[in-house]
């Protein structure tokens, strides 16, 4: 197959990617001869530093040291300063925050990508394995280039038949994992919990002893394919999927039995927190879904094993625009901890509408205690597009996630722009302007969606595009509650005491509506139309004003972007979908206003117009 | 194949029905001769009478005369009569109003049935026909019984492949057109009206001379292959169908093209009057979607050809539960109308809920004039459903529907009686139940989903269970503007003007909320909540005490459903049925309760539940 060129940042990397690298040493020797033919570099591989790196000048020629995976990420930090521009350090020094910084695919055996929006599945197609191994070295060196380590190829809803992985497609799966190994990118495997259940034995029963048998004889089958493999990512007893509840087991007691299958091998259970009741009755106000996982995990702190890491999603509901930090994530502080963030835009525009990241990120871990959690992970949003990411922009979300993986303090400002240098040659003036719209992407997204804090009025299933009352009286747990006064759910100790769950500071920053952050009102607190904001308007003004300021920023925000002299057939896609979040944006400001105005009957201060 | 007993009305009668008769007059004579073994028949055919027959008894023996069809309906009526366990009359002597007595059969190509709710298409898998021929029988038998006599099996929507009927499909629907003749039942095809674009014609302009040779030529060999073909139904210019309008014709110029090339073989041209903006916005309220169907052809009366059929939907939206009689069946006395009705439960609860539509056909024969329409059609409720209607009850649907079409003055008690006297062995008692039943089952369905004529609150388009707005925002043309003060669509001269396309007497029935049928009140009238009814009632009142009425009758009618012997396996499909459609009944009751509720601030003065 021809070479074509990478579609992504460091396309300026020469040449096709050599296949007979074993090792990330020896790939970061590769790259750096590659990017800087003129210079003279020494590598010095100390295994100890593992991923860190160093970095000096030493008599006009270049040092690097680390372990054999650091040397590789320093040769890209180098690599990306070189071609972003940026002037070489004269020294520096690195190492990641957090061990393992995974990429989640949701990709499925038949070829879907679930919540996939940039094409079909890069790794499967027709319940088989199905890849060009091209684009493989090619992702292998995107991930690397941004320090991402593992990458779990197939969905946490485990289809049949990839639970084939870890059986009849394993020496494919092998294969693959040789071909990331140079890139210092470790596999893993999503596992299906009832898979014993396949092979004869009557039960998934944690503690049944045929069980334990199955799982320890399987990880060591598994291993011996692919002896440093990542490890198995579990969603267990949510939405439908088996696990330890069926047979009264608390879920220490399911990943623990998992991870000691997997612990001879250095291999790690990843256990999703993603518990709720699914079926809830919209008729019953006792359940507020919010508090699910803290309720099913908070009591086991100190029960897992210590290769197991509790993955909770970053907030209490399910990847929305605004939602506050996990109560989970605060209260586990004798277990190892992922957080689990979506680059996959399920809420957030289905990569055709802007919204960029890095804003929310930093929010997040702004609330966060350094030290809580060990690793990351983020929803992948690739797929076998050419761009990889559906709208080429939505890369600057895979790029900066593995910047904040490997250093939650990076600047957001500067991990953009160097992102944008990478993938574009544009004036200053067109880096800059790109740079400012991807930076307000996401708060103009989120002033023509669902207002302050309330999250969840989309299209039920689907989730591009506005339904005010779309999950209003269904089974997900997500309700507002709108009536003809007042909005929102109380989540305070007078309401379904969701915040109890958290830190007292947390608490007070939050309980009372006069003090609570604005975008994060309605969260918390349900209020009158009427309720006066900090600033003096009502909160029904500040809704319509939202959305008219929304609509309008995404009109300004697409005559720059139109402005922009993008290469081909970047352009294009680029203002075609332009238009489509244009529309959408018109679609959510008029319907989420006239919403409010049937219900209120209060008019627009400003009078613009609100449609019957 | 081993002939299993026939799962529907006329099981009585016994043995398969032989391949060898080819004619309607000998079909007759078996079937007379197979049901009264002992009575001795006289059967004589007059060829004018056409579907008309007359019975009498002369020396004690009978005698039967009519035409070729004819003998075959009096043979069934005699037939039914006998197995319904009614007395044979002395004399009898019946003609059918309507000419063509019509099923249209929303089945695709690949065997799926649009809004089809009882399996698989009966005519089509995989791209291809494949039927079995003793149901093909079968079908034949239950059509003729009823005295329906045309049957198009494909959809509308005519979904590729199914344009191959007309061309290489055809010689196999020549086989079933044959298997269908001795039963008096004739084929009708759906075409694309774009099909000569298939052929190397650029354009499908119905003045082109070569679209017009072309509709001619394949008329030709369409017609040697089925000389009783009735002809062909369009369904043009409607929710993205092509049609005449893309070249600037109207369609009687687009009817009329078809009508000349299939003229010479006494064909038909069915044209459907389902046309629409489908893409209107939501914030247009100019538009009103109920006025499309008059708008697009009043104008036209007197223009079409005298083979060609306009079918109009029998309400001005789509199959709502409760319609006004479209004003196009009362504008067009210089046309050949014919009225369809919709036996798929497609807004009226998927064949899970119980409801039987003659109560309705019955108050939309009251309002028409008689002699409006010259034929009749329903879309089928058919499929592959050992008991052809998915719900075994459903098919006194199809049952009385058929005489609804010989004769719109029948006696619905009696004929509901006779299905189910044909259907069943009950007892009197039960089957005294069996009948309230099902005669009160459209109410109680209208009672506890969308109040007074609003319609449309389901789920878009799956089109069961409540979604109150739902189709609110969207483009569909629905909508119910319910804010916190009221709700309703003004048709009257004052908002839309829908309204004036009728006649004066039908005008002056509707035009006042204080005169206007309770049950058609939020069809023509926008109201406020606390609108005084005719009987002292609040307008929200009532929403509500319908509601708890709706769910409450649902209750004692599932104890009467659950009390009555059936047989199996019909017994465990209606009680699954019963116990899905109380779950439906308590959604939309609560669900509509709380939506008005939330919106009007209104308590139930009665003080029931009536969920946040």
């Amino acid at each position: 197959m021809r070479y074509k060129k990478m579609k992504a940042w460091l396309h300026q990397c020469p040449g096709e990617i050599p296949q007979g690298i074993a090792a990330p040493c020896e790939m970061a020797e590769y790259e750096l001869n590659n990017a800087f033919p003129e210079s003279a570099w020494t590598i010095r591989v100390v295994p100890e530093m593992k991923d860190g790196y160093r970095i000096r000048q030493e008599n006009g020629s270049w040092v690097l040291t680390g372990g054999d995976t650091g040397v590789l990420y320093g040769a890209y930090a180098m690599i990306r300063k070189y071609y972003s521009g940026q002037p070489a350090p004269a020294a520096e020094e690195s190492a990641p925050r957090y061990a393992l910084r995974m990429i989640n695919c949701w990709d499925n055996a038949d070829g879907t990508v679930e919540r996939g929006y940039s094409g079909r599945s890069l790794f499967f197609e027709g319940g088989h394995f199905a890849y060009d191994s091209g684009r493989m070295r090619e992702l292998g060196r995107l991930l690397a280039s941004v320090g991402l380590n593992v990458l779990c190829i197939n969905n946490v809803n485990v289809h049949d038949p990839a639970q084939l992985l870890l059986e009849d497609y394993l020496p494919e799966a092998a294969e693959l994992a040789a071909i990331l190994r140079p890139f210092g990118v470790r596999l893993m495997f999503s596992v299906d919990y009832s898979q014993p259940m396949r092979h004869g034995i009557t039960t998934a029963d944690p503690l049944d002893p045929a069980v334990r048998k199955w799982w320890k004889d399987t990880a060591a089958r598994v291993w011996e394919a692919i002896p440093d493999l990542a490890g198995f990512l579990v969603k267990a007893d949510s939405e439908g999927r088996p696990g330890p509840f069926t047979y009264g087991r608390n879920h220490a007691e399911g990943a623990n039995m998992l991870a000691e299958a997997v612990k001879p091998y250095g291999g790690v259970v990843v256990w999703r927190c993603f518990v709720y009741n699914c079926r809830q009755d919209w008729r019953d106000l006792e359940t507020d879904r919010p508090k699910a996982a803290y309720e099913h995990y908070a009591y086991l702190d100190g029960q897992f094993s210590d290769n197991v890491i509790l993955q909770v999603k970053h907030g209490p509901f399910d990847f929305q625009v605004r939602e506050p930090l996990s109560p989970l994530l605060l209260a586990m502080k004798k277990t190892n901890l992922a957080m689990e963030l979506q680059l996959a835009q399920e809420y957030t525009g289905h990569q055709i509408d802007l919204y960029t990241m890095a804003p929310m990120w930093k929010e997040l871990f702004e609330e966060m205690p350094s030290g809580n959690i060990m690793s990351i992970a983020a929803v992948s949003n690739l797929g076998r597009d050419e761009n990889y990411t559906g709208h080429p922009l939505a890369a600057v979300n895979l790029y900066t996630f593995g910047l904040l993986a490997w250093n939650p303090d990076m600047d957001m400002e500067t991990s953009v722009s160097e992102w944008i240098r990478l993938t574009y040659s544009l004036s200053e003036k067109d880096t800059g302007d790109l740079q400012r719209v991807l930076l307000s992407s996401r708060r103009i997204y989120e002033k023509y969606t669902a207002p302050l804090g309330i999250g969840w009025m989309v299209t039920p299933h689907d989730h591009y595009g506005p339904n005010p009352s779309g999950y209003e009286y269904d089974l997900w747990g997500t309700y507002h509650k709108a009536d003809r006064n007042a909005v929102g759910i109380d989540r305070t100790e007078h309401g379904t005491g969701y915040l109890l769950q958290y830190p007292e500071d947390f608490r007070i920053k939050y309980e009372k509506p006069e003090t609570c952050p604005d975008l994060m009102l309605l969260f918390y607190h349900r209020l009158p139309y009427t309720f006066r904001m900090k600033d003096g308007r009502t909160m029904i003004q500040r809704i319509y004003d939202d959305h008219f300021e929304g609509l309008e920023e995404t009109e300004k925000m697409a005559a720059v972007i139109r402005s922009i002299p993008f290469p081909e057939p970047d352009f294009s896609c680029i203002v075609r979908r332009m238009d489509m979040q244009l529309r959408n944006a018109r679609e959510w400001c008029d319907i989420i206003n006239t919403f409010f105005h049937r219900l209120s009957g209060i008019d627009d201060e400003k009078g613009r117009k609100i449609y019957l």
